[in-house]
């Protein structure tokens, strides 16, 4: 299907948090969300945004912006020590009813050029290995399994746990 | 052990480089490193620097600059579509003589200050599950495995499979 790829302004940041809360709610994540429009406006379109996104379009929307996006990609760059710049997809989504038409590829496609165009040698992502239908697209694509490959693991530090660990350091504790 | 904690500028690059060498090979990765000393001065010091670093040095080396360092963190700012704003911890590593000193706990605890300075929820990043050492120091912290408890696996796309993506795109197959 013949979509319009575009960047997302700060206009866009309602709709964006439309699709960011349809993707929790299909990972099971709905309670997880703790950011809303405002946050991401503050976040993604200030003086030192944190992320860039693609928004997909239907084209018969083009004329009245902010159109409502079906599809979003939200990524960031970041760096490897082993092969340098790279770019973190952060997100990628398509709305159900526009879903197997070709506009994650295409969204996807575009990440790409944005990530050559800034000499990325890579782009890293996660799935979730349950999504058999999200992991057998990128598979097709080449994407690595590094999970699997080189045993890597997902780790995260909550916030409580940021603030102990600084804490721990004002206090002269080792 | 008492160290001093910096931020690394352009002229460690060649000493950084040195230690992401020998945390490849502890990796049994050495084969994958693509990037060299004059990479890192581009990409972390120049107009938009792709990553920050901190170093540990040993006190009595502070006045030789740039000293030795005896252990970096290299990290980069993101975005969580669930949290907000996020440290990515790229690579945290403590010279083998120096280990089991507390310096790659200094290490850390200064990026996690720079992570809540700049308003982040958490910090990502990898493990290899296998080295359980590294893993149960960031359990200890409070860290949470995500490929255990959400099935996330990491993926990668290579320079290849982009340039494929593209190429794809521009002759017209969907």
């Amino acid at each position: 299907m013949e979509c319009i790829i575009r960047e997302a302004t700060i206009d866009d940041c309602e709709h964006l948090m439309g699709l960011i809360q349809e993707i929790a709610t299909y990972h099971h994540l709905e309670n997880e969300i703790t950011i809303n429009a405002q946050v991401l406006k503050a976040d993604g379109f200030g003086k030192d945004p944190f992320f860039k996104c693609l928004l997909a379009e239907q084209p018969g929307e083009k004329g009245c912006k902010p159109g409502r996006p079906i599809g979003h990609a939200l990524y960031f760059f970041g760096y490897s020590v082993n092969h340098g710049k790279m770019l973190y997809l952060e997100n990628l989504y398509v709305v159900s009813e526009f879903r197997g038409k070709g506009i994650g590829m295409e969204l996807l496609r575009k990440v790409a050029e944005n990530a050559l165009a800034t000499g990325c040698m890579e782009m890293k992502f996660m799935t979730m290995d349950w999504n058999r239908r999200a992991k057998a697209f990128y598979e097709r694509l080449g994407a690595h399994d590094t999970t699997e490959s080189e045993d890597f693991h997902c780790m995260e530090l909550g916030r409580d746990a940021l603030e102990r660990l600084v804490q721990k350091g004002s206090k002269g504790q080792p």
